[in-house]
């Protein structure tokens, strides 16, 4: 609610400082998430203040340590803490079995105990398998999660979902597993390239359309001055994706029901990153941006959603700057719907053989269906492959 | 406390009936524990009544499958279930990051979805494996517990915890994850060999002499029906040990005060099983047993617990035929105590460097401290190894 306050102060012009700290409670695991420019600088002090001088492994992969870890590493020093840094390799790829396994050895090898800290310093890849690891090291020890892509920042490095790919798909193994702090700064976006900010920008704009208006009125505003780097308007809608995020998370923590929501365009999108193969054609932020316009459409062809809501969504991703159809992804002339709907079908969200659906019945609110025709989905998929979306 | 009262009446002599069912109320997950002859018979419609018609997966091993399965299939078929079965091989070494792989992979592979249900069919070894896959498939799906050793029964298969083995020592990976339901059937212990079911009743013991002074005194008297294959005997000390878990376990899930007391004798055991290599030379039980008669020396020797009650636990160990000492064991003529002692510094309970005792005040009160001289510590292990406790 304060959150939503703040939220019309802003749209109204009203400056309020006040949106770099988050608390997200849960029945056993409550967390703070931190949103600031500029927090890295000050990690081991944040680290320090909460948690004495606990041993701390820092994992990370080799591109943010080139750009940011002689700086956190510095921090750290200076409050005598010396953490012992264990680097992964890049990309999606990374997220296996055998990394699983590596990491968890190296710790173990180090003596690592229950009160050790473990803390992940890079974008969801590094979030989701460290978070893992930490889940099941000695059953459980804590672990930071310290995000910096900005589709990290808003989605995976809250909420508690952890884990790893098999042939069998992506995140089919992991854990429910929330860290004991997020730190999320701001400034390590500069380094991102920009069609990493784009597709992370994606998740931002699926918060609004699931969950609250205002804020998708307000992206509708400032959403380029989240994508040029403006300082001020990054960290509100960071503050607002991971608010919101939190709310839903608090609401249904395992994900039995409302929860759900948070997949809105995620159904279609999973479908177009398996298809594509995982080979960084297509970032999961672009496939979600595609996702969410096929799941606009199917909401409104059903009838749940008018079609002024469904036109302002779509415009808003296309003048974004966002893709909207299938077609912009390079070699999906070759797709065909039926292979898309396999993909579908193999979702974690299948429940019973039945395919569930986030659909939007406002801007601002969305709702889990298992009502679907298969007709109504080809439909969506054919105009989409065809680039009339 | 209904428990205790029905412990009562069992001593002096009035049968009561009711000790087939507990319940384990933790805080999102409750659950039963069915305690009775023949429940394997039942297994199908006992799953049937609670989970409908889910597509089941039996994981078990030869051993347990040549005896069980045949019966415990029928069950399932004559209510309309018709399990996968997938069977992995005997013995602790199962216990590893590669057959975890293999069994997630083989459930993904038959598109394993979250209302499916995992059934481990073994002893511990299964449990453990099948209760740690169970958690991080889809982040989760059902497990029931069905457990085929007296220590199982009695120990691992209540209270959640699930594991591997790593090189660098037993359970270091693995999770909190409770079962949705425990069988435990008291015939199958009737295929089970007579060092294992003494080696089970080494737990029993423990949970008498940790918790319940009235248990440990009908021990005394029955022990000897327990190990006989008595099954009214059999399912009393069962249901006496799963209740004690159960309570302590409700105080405390993951294990950060109180439950530490359920490793009582284990930090000593778990030194022995280290050293012996895990070769089978000396059973887990055993381990525990002799550990217990250390613990009780220490507990002694510090001034804790009285002479008396000291030597009534370890006469009742010796009495039932259970190992009290190092030099029991085969091969351990070349051990040394620095050695053993470096085991018990690499236990998952050491906290920030500090090894962790659990002593005995009295028999059926124990408690957790870090106040223990190494000195005195090296005295035990010396006595052990040399037969003398």
């Amino acid at each position: 609610m304060l959150g939503r306050l703040l939220l019309f102060f802003k749209k109204v012009g009203v400056v309020v400082q006040q949106n770099s700290k988050l608390r997200i409670n849960l029945d056993r695991d409550s967390y703070d998430i931190l949103i600031e420019q500029g927090l890295l600088e000050h990690l081991g002090a944040l680290i320090s203040e909460k948690f004495g001088k606990p041993r701390t492994f820092i994992v990370t992969d080799k591109n943010i340590s080139e750009h940011w870890l002689e700086q956190t590493l510095d921090s750290f020093s200076s409050k005598g803490i010396f953490p012992k840094v264990l680097e992964v390799p890049e990309g999606e790829s990374t997220k296996s079995f055998d990394n699983l396994e590596k990491i968890i050895d190296q710790l173990l090898e180090a003596e690592v105990d229950r009160e050790c800290l473990l803390i992940a310093l890079g974008g969801g890849v590094i979030g989701d398998l460290v978070g893992f690891a930490a889940s099941v090291t000695l059953r459980g020890i804590k672990v930071v999660q310290v995000p910096t892509t900005l589709l990290s920042q808003v989605d995976s490095s809250v909420g508690g979902k952890t884990g790893i790919n098999v042939r069998q798909g992506k995140n089919l193994v992991g854990s429910f597993y929330q860290p004991s702090l997020v730190v999320i700064d701001t400034q390590v976006l500069q380094t991102l390239p920009k069609r990493q900010i784009l597709a992370g920008y994606a998740e931002v704009v699926k918060y609004g359309v699931i969950r609250d208006n205002l804020f998708f009125d307000w992206l509708e505003i400032n959403g380029q001055r989240v994508l040029e780097g403006d300082q001020q308007a990054q960290q509100f809608a960071i503050y607002n994706s991971c608010r919101i995020k939190a709310e839903i998370v608090e609401a249904d923590e395992k994900e039995q029901n409302v929860r759900a929501i948070l997949n809105f365009g995620h159904t279609f999108g999973h479908a177009l990153e398996a298809e594509a193969g995982y080979d960084g054609n297509v970032l999961h932020g672009e496939a979600v941006s595609i996702g969410m316009v096929m799941a606009i459409e199917l909401s409104k062809s059903l009838g749940h959603l008018s079609g002024q809501d469904a036109v302002r969504v779509v415009e808003h991703i296309k003048k974004i700057g966002l893709p909207s159809n299938i077609n912009s992804i390079n070699g999906s002339e070759a797709w065909y719907p039926e292979k898309l709907f396999q993909h579908m079908k193999h979702d974690k969200k299948v429940s019973n053989g039945r395919m569930r659906f986030i659909l939007a019945k406002t801007i601002g609110e969305a709702f889990v269906t298992a009502e679907v025709r298969k007709d109504k989905i080809f439909k969506v998929i054919e105009k989409s492959l065809s680039g009339n979306l």
